[in-house]
C-alpha cells in the first residue's frame, strides 16, 4: 500500500446494482479497494458511498480516470467528486480575538495530523499575531468595523483568490459574512458555533447557557450558510455542566469543546468523508484506508 | 448512624457569618452533620445550602426543632423547608402510550432506588395499565380529548389531592397542563422533555431532529411550569447519533437517555437536592449522607 | 420494502474484487441490497462484511439461496453464515440476586426492540421470580452451591437443547461457567462484566474500582470463553463517579451502565452485527436496514 | 471581591463540631467565605474541607494568619496547609518526543488559564526543543540513555532545585523515574497515563487495547509514586473507538485525551483542589471562588 489514495465520493438516486456496478468497473481497472463505505437514505431514497483507492494501482492518468469513470457515473446518474491524497488543499483561518480554536488547528497542522496547506492567517484583532508567528506563517491583519465589513470581504476575497484557497475555517471568527461571500464558498466554509445548535444560535450562547440553567453545554462545526449558525451541521460535542458555572467558566469549558469539534470537522473535510445532502451532513467514519 | 436522616434546604442572601451560624446552632443541638454542601451564587450574591444531620440525635420533637431553627433562621432572613425520611413522598406517575419512562420509574422504585410511595398510575391509553399491574400499582385509566382535558384535569387534581400527592412525575403524558393545575403544584411537577432543551421545544422533537441533521440528541427533566419546556431543568443528558439515524431510530436511542435523565431527576428531587432559584436549580451532588 | 431481511456475514482474507463479485451475485440475482458494511483489517489482511437484502426479492428457496452463494463463497473462499429475519432466536437468560439488567433485557423484548423469542430464565435465587412473573416468562429456579455446581450445569445444559437455544445471557449470574459448557456454546454466550474491562477482571471490581480510586466506572459485554472475563468485547461504556462514591453507590451507578451495555449488545447480536474474529469483535454499526 | 483568595485544605478524623469550630473562626477573624467545601468519608471516619478566603479581608500578616489557624487546627487535631495566590508555583515540565500534552499545558499557561510560572522545560528529545522556543521558555536538553539515566536524574533534581519548584508536569516523558527522586517530591509530580489505569499498565498500552478489542480508550493523571502507574487517581476520560481503530489511530484518538486530563489535573493542583488520603484523591469541584 503506497501513501497516496485515491477518494471518490458518490451519491445518487437508490436503485438496484449500484455498489455492483461501481465496484466492478474499480474492480475491472485494477484497483484494490482500500475502503468502501455506502449508505442508503430510505428517507430520501438516495444513496452514498465513498471508496478510496490505493493509488500505486492508477496505471495511466488522473484524467484518464476521471474520463473512464464518468462513462459509468453517467449511465448510473451519478454525482461524483475525486480526490487524490497528493493534492493538499489549502486552509486559511479566519479568526478574531481568542486563540484556542487557531492554537489546536496549528498544532495539529504542525504535527501532519491535518492534510493541508495553510498559507495564511487573517484576523481583525492584531493581539493574536503572536500565535501565527509562533508557527510561522503569513497573518494578515484586518481590523473591521461596521462600516468596513462590507468592503473588507472584498479585501478577504481576494486575498482568498490569491492563495487558491479550498477551505476557510473560521476559528471564532467573530462577524458574519454576507450572502454574496458565502456563495463563492459553498461547501468551503466551516464555522464553530460556541453552542450546541439548535440551542442558542446568535450571539453570546454561554451567558444564555448560563442563564437557562441547562447542565451540560457543547459546540457545533457546520458549514456556514445564508442563514446564520443554520448550515448542514458536520460535529457536535458537549461536556457537562453544574449551577455552579458562571457564564465565564462555561466559556472556559466550552472552549476544549469548540476546539476539538472544530479540529475534528476539518479534518474530516480534508480527509473527503463529507457528503452534503440538502441540510444534513453523512460523515464516513474513520477508517485506515 | 441511623438509617434516618434529617435535611435541611436553606437559602439567603449571601453575606457573612451564616455558615458559622447555622453549623454552629446543629453543633449546639447536639447534632452530627452527615454533610453540609453550600453553594455561593455571587451573580446573585445569593448563598445555598444543604446540611443533612442524624435523626437518631433528635432529642425532642421534630415541631420543636423546626420551632428553634425558625429563630435562627429568622435573624438570619434564611429561607428555608426540612425534610425526615420517615416521611416518603406520595409520588404519581401521569403516562401516555409510552411504557420506557414508566418502567424504569416503578423498577427503580421496587429496587428500593427511590424512596417514596406511589400510590397510584394515571394515563390517558389503557394500553400501558400492563405495566402497573406488573408491579400491583393502582391504575387510573382517563381518555383524554381535546374537549375534555379541562375537565379531565379537574379530575386529576381531585385524584391527586385524596392521594395526599407530593410529587408529580410527568413519564412521557404527552398533554399540556393548564397554568391552574401547574399553579397549584408548583416545583412539584417533573416532566421529561425527549430534547436537549432549549433545543428542539415542543412538538415532534426527533423528527425535528432529523431534519436539522444534529450529531447527538437529548433529554431534559424540568420542572413544569406556566410556560411549555421552559421550565427549570434538573438534569440533561446525550448520546451520539450519526446521519444513520432515522426519526424512529432516534427516538429509539433517545428512550433510554430520557428514562436515564428521569429517573435521576426524581431522585434528585426526593433526596431533597434541589433548590430552586429564579429559572435555574442548584442541584447539590449526591453525597454518602 | 418487506419487513423480512437476509443478513449475510462474510469473512475472508482481503485481496482485490471481493466486493465487486459478491454484490454482483446479489445483483445478478435481483437482490436490492439494503445495506452494505465492509471492513478492512490491514493488520490482519481480512475482510469483514455484512449484507443486508430485502426478503421480498427471494423468489426461490432459501436452501437455493445458500446453495447458490455457496458456490460464490468457495471461489473466494469466504467464511460466512446467512440469518433470515422470520426465524426468531430463542434466548434463556441466566440471573442470580440482582435484577436491573434481567429487567431492561425484558422491558426491551416485551417492547419489541429485541427480536428473539425468550422461552425461559433460569436463576440461582428465587427471590427474583416475580420478575419473570411480571412479565409472564417461565422461570427455573436452580439452587447452586460450590458442590452441586457441576451436576448443575448438565441441568442447565439440557434445558438449553430442550428449548433449542441460540443464544445465553448471563445477566449478572455470578457463576463461572465451565469450560465444557461454554465450548457447546461458543460465541453464543454473552456476559456482563461490572466494570471497564480489562481493569478489575475477577470479583468485586466495584470495591476495587473505590480502593483504587479511579475517577470514572464502567461495565463490559463480551462473549464468554474459556478465560475468565477474557472473551471478546462487545460493548463498554462509562460513567463519571468521584471520591464521594462509596463501593455501594458505584455499584448502584454501575447497574444502569450494565444494564445499557447488556442490552445492547444482545440487540448486536440478535441483528447480526457481530463477527468474532481472534479475540476481537467487528460490530457494524446500526443502520435503517 | 478581590483577585487575592486564601485557600485552606484540611483533613481530620470525622467528629462533631469541626465545621462550626472552623467556620466560627473564620468568621470571628472578619473573613467573608468565598466557598467551602467538605467530605466526609464514612468508611475511613475522615472528614476533608476546602475553604476559600477572600484576601482583602486579611488585616494582618501570613504569618499571624497561620500562627491563628495553628491553635484552633492543633486543638481539633486537624492537618492542615493554606495558600496564598499571590504566591504562583513554578512548575517545570518534562517531555520527550511528543508534543500534544505540552502544547496544551504552554497554550494554557500562555491564555492565564494556569495559575504558575513555568520556568523551564527538560526533554530527553532535541527535537522539540521548537515548541519550548515557540513560547519563549527556556529548555533543557538532556540526553538519557540507560546507562545515565540514575546521573541524569541528579542533574534534574539540581534544576529543580535551582528552579525553586513547587510541581512537575511530566508531560509524555517516558522515562521511570526512581524512588529516590519521587521521594523528594511526594504529591508534587503529576504524571499522564495513556490509557484508563488500572487497565493497561505499563508500556505501550494502546497496542494492548487493540489487541485486547476494547472499545474505549482513556488516559489518566496521576501522582508518580514508588509503584509504576499505581499513585492516587487525579482524574481520567474516555472516548468511544471501534474495531476499526489500529493502535496508531488509537494512539491520535488518545492523544486528545491525554492533553485534556493532564491539563485539567494540573489545574487541580495549581487550584489547590486535591487532597491526597491514601492512594485516593479528594478533588472538590471547581467552583467561582
Amino acid at each position: 500500500m503506497s501513501d497516496y489514495k485515491i477518494t471518490f465520493l458518490i451519491q445518487c438516486h437508490d436503485s438496484k446494482g449500484i455498489i455492483s456496478k461501481v465496484t466492478t468497473f474499480f474492480y475491472e481497472e485494477g484497483f484494490n479497494i482500500l475502503s468502501c463505505q455506502q449508505f442508503t437514505d430510505n428517507i430520501q431514497e438516495a444513496y452514498f458511498m465513498r471508496v478510496s483507492l490505493d493509488a500505486k494501482d492508477l496505471t495511466y492518468s488522473r484524467e484518464e480516470l476521471k474520463s473512464r469513470f464518468a462513462k459509468v457515473a453517467h449511465s448510473l446518474s451519478l454525482k461524483w467528486r475525486v480526490h487524490f491524497t497528493e493534492d493538499k488543499e489549502n486552509v486559511v483561518v479566519l479568526a478574531s480575538k481568542t486563540t484556542h480554536c487557531l492554537f489546536d488547528i496549528l498544532e495539529k497542522h504542525g504535527e501532519g495530523k491535518l492534510h493541508c496547506h495553510i498559507p495564511l492567517i487573517i484576523a481583525n484583532h492584531e493581539s493574536i499575531k503572536y500565535v501565527a508567528d509562533q508557527f510561522g506563517i503569513p497573518f494578515h491583519y484586518l481590523p473591521i468595523t461596521g462600516e468596513n465589513w462590507r468592503e473588507r470581504q472584498g479585501v478577504i476575497l481576494k486575498l482568498l483568490v490569491e492563495h487558491h484557497v479550498d477551505l476557510i475555517v473560521m476559528a471564532r471568527f467573530m462577524r458574519i459574512l454576507s450572502s454574496d461571500f458565502i456563495n463563492h464558498y459553498q461547501e468551503k466554509i466551516i464555522n464553530i458555533h460556541h453552542a450546541f445548535l439548535p440551542a442558542f444560535q446568535g450571539a453570546n450562547p454561554y451567558k444564555r447557557a448560563y442563564e437557562r440553567g441547562v447542565k451540560m453545554i457543547g459546540a457545533t462545526a457546520h458549514y456556514a450558510t445564508d442563514d446564520l449558525d443554520e448550515g448542514p451541521i458536520i460535529e457536535q460535542d458537549v461536556e457537562r455542566v453544574s449551577h455552579a458555572s458562571t457564564p465565564s467558566s462555561l466559556a472556559q469549558i466550552g472552549s476544549d469543546i469548540e476546539r476539538k469539534v472544530l479540529s475534528k470537522a476539518v479534518k474530516y473535510h480534508l480527509d473527503h468523508r463529507i457528503i452534503v445532502t440538502g441540510n444534513r451532513t453523512i460523515v464516513f467514519p474513520e477508517t485506515e484506508d
